[in-house]
């Protein structure tokens, strides 16, 4: 039995895998009356009268919303809210298992920028954090960006900040097992979306290297005219030569493959001519863009996916638990890119000794969360 | 110590009343490739393709959003979304307690019908019903009536519905106790707004006795020019004379008087005008609108009030845990006038013998919410 049948008969055993659950029992008249009424009143008037001290009375200072609106949900595309939510209650698993965080799956059933970010700005107040998750780009850049400037609590798009952190904390021990280092290596990324944008200006906010990006119609590059707007951002930071080209021909020389596109795209023989010891992160999920072992028989040095079946796991479970665990605790109302280096390099150096089969920790590792968290500080 | 006192110190050592627990342990590689990643991709496709069916892989089939702008909270009034969240967080407590239910306090930071309207439709795919508290009127009965025309989730509001429940399982009993039958009587309803319109509507729909209702300008009657559209419609069930009057004034003969309204309202010497061996519900919370001693002392024969510390505490916590639960596993779409008699009644012949101490079981009662729950069949 593989695991999406085994999922759907779990699935359908528990009938939801997360549950609410109280932190006293309410098993008296007198716990009633300080639970609720008549005593609640007075901490409702305090803590409208003392608003900053909300989180001190409440589960705001461990609660946080998992949004999606379904529209880009794992590698199955526009499948709508209701699909969404086993998802987003898997996510909300992993924030309580590896964080300890109280996390609540909101799915949406609005899909425009302004419709997302009225509806999150709406119940705010109800949540410490704000994980945006599986918004399709480039909506998703937009709802972002007005929500981190419009809301006083931290608000991060997991797909592209988590995916960005635990890809630049697998290139920094990818670099040392290799004998590279990371300003002076040429990058290729394949996917303009949500991750591949964000992965390509966390790298060069880190390092500056030569990057590439290319979506299906080829190397992003200024003699297109089909950008968007995001896309045309993109080449502050990669193409400054100009180029236009197939991934394919931009590969040849390359010494790092980054996938956040789709199944299959990268084959042996494009491997073959990147530069000796490449270094593949095929990460396009469930189905990679190259299998780990066929990219190895081509010559890469390290392979990472975002599998947990194969060595090298670069999971965006990695960071998310401990980056919201450390913007709870430590009151960091926005997720900065110093955080985000921050958090990869406490990942990266989780690791002792860096190898081809290990430039990153075990999502399971229990020093993770604890180890990220400290680094997230206002 | 006060309960207010005890309530803001427990409050502060607990930092939130309720948090998230996950139904299976999250501890091994397996078991995050079943609930999350690679796994349930197979379950999202299917409830995306199988929509009716995702509360059999979720939990929407167990979970209820308490849903509040903070308007008008307990007798606090408009104290905004974050002086509403640690009531939210305790009505959550209730329901989890008493029914079993996953409920998720939403804390809403718009106030207009047209928005609240709009935030609970853009979330209400993530929940599999709608608890409805703490909105103020007019607002709440725009708000609940378009919510249950356009959502196929039960959506209540509790303010209005659960009050008027428990409201006409406490009259039930307290006839028996006073030899009275509730189509004979006549009825006093001080407090027009969410809760007072809720009750006259369902002792209508009921029994049809004679009612009066008072707001802060007097008897509601049709040579008012000053009455609102929900107090309009008031009068097809009540006042049906057409009489004017202050409180004082029409409570003169008046079998029952119901307090909706507000502290210390009424007076053991309107007591002594009313019939002989009035009822009086003082539900004014936390302070009602007289102290029982002082009712019975005028001649009261039934005194029921909010409150826990008095006897016949006639609170919604009888009845929104029993019908929310009811509604989820029955798949109840919408919460009629006869499911709410059906639970009054149900809640009213849970006390055996009924006397001028007990004319409600005790919210502690364990067969409350199931006997409720039972009589909300689709």
């Amino acid at each position: 039995m593989d695991y999406g049948e085994r999922a759907i008969e779990e699935h359908r055993r528990l009938r939801g895998k997360i549950a609410l659950t109280l932190k006293d029992a309410l098993d008296s008249r007198e716990k009633l009356s300080i639970y609720y009424t008549p005593g609640v009143g007075a901490v409702s008037s305090y803590v409208a009268e003392h608003p900053s001290e909300a989180r001190e009375y409440t589960w705001l200072n461990n609660c946080v919303a998992v949004v999606s609106d379904g529209s880009a949900v794992l590698g199955l595309g526009d499948i709508g809210p209701l699909g969404a939510l086993p998802v987003m209650e898997g996510k909300c698993m992993l924030f309580k298992h590896f964080a300890g965080i109280d996390a609540v799956p909101i799915v949406l059933n609005v899909h425009t920028a302004d419709e997302i970010v009225a509806a999150v700005k709406a119940i705010a107040p109800s949540f410490g954090g704000i994980n945006l998750e599986d918004i399709a780009a480039p909506v998703c850049f937009e709802v972002e960006e007005r929500l981190k400037k419009e809301l006083s609590i931290p608000v991060m798009h997991d797909d592209q900040h988590g995916t960005a952190v635990v890809t630049l904390a697998g290139l920094i021990n990818a670099m040392k097992v290799t004998g590279r280092e990371l300003a002076d290596a040429k990058i290729v990324v394949a996917g303009a979306g949500a991750a591949g944008t964000a992965i390509v200006k966390l790298l060069h906010r880190y390092a500056r290297p030569r990057m590439f990006v290319v979506d299906s119609k080829g190397v992003v590059s200024p003699n297109r005219k089909d950008l968007n707007d995001e896309k045309k951002k993109l080449l502050e930071y990669t193409n400054l030569s100009g180029i236009d080209g197939s991934l394919e021909e931009i590969l040849q020389g390359a010494d790092v493959f980054i996938g956040v596109s789709k199944p299959g795209l990268l084959t042996g023989r494009m491997i073959k001519t990147m530069a000796k010891n490449p270094i593949i992160f095929a990460m396009a999920n469930p189905v990679p863009e190259i299998l780990p072992d066929e990219a190895r028989a081509a010559g890469a040095a390290v392979v990472a996916t975002g599998r947990s079946d194969f060595p090298n796991q670069v999971n965006n479970a990695l960071a998310f638990p401990g980056i919201f665990r450390g913007a709870l605790d430590n009151q960091v109302r926005a997720i900065t890119d110093d955080h985000k280096i921050a958090a990869a390099e406490a990942i990266a150096s989780l690791v002792q000794k860096p190898n081809s089969d290990c430039v990153v920790p075990s999502v399971l590792d229990s020093q993770l969360a604890k180890a990220v968290a400290q680094r997230i500080v206002a």
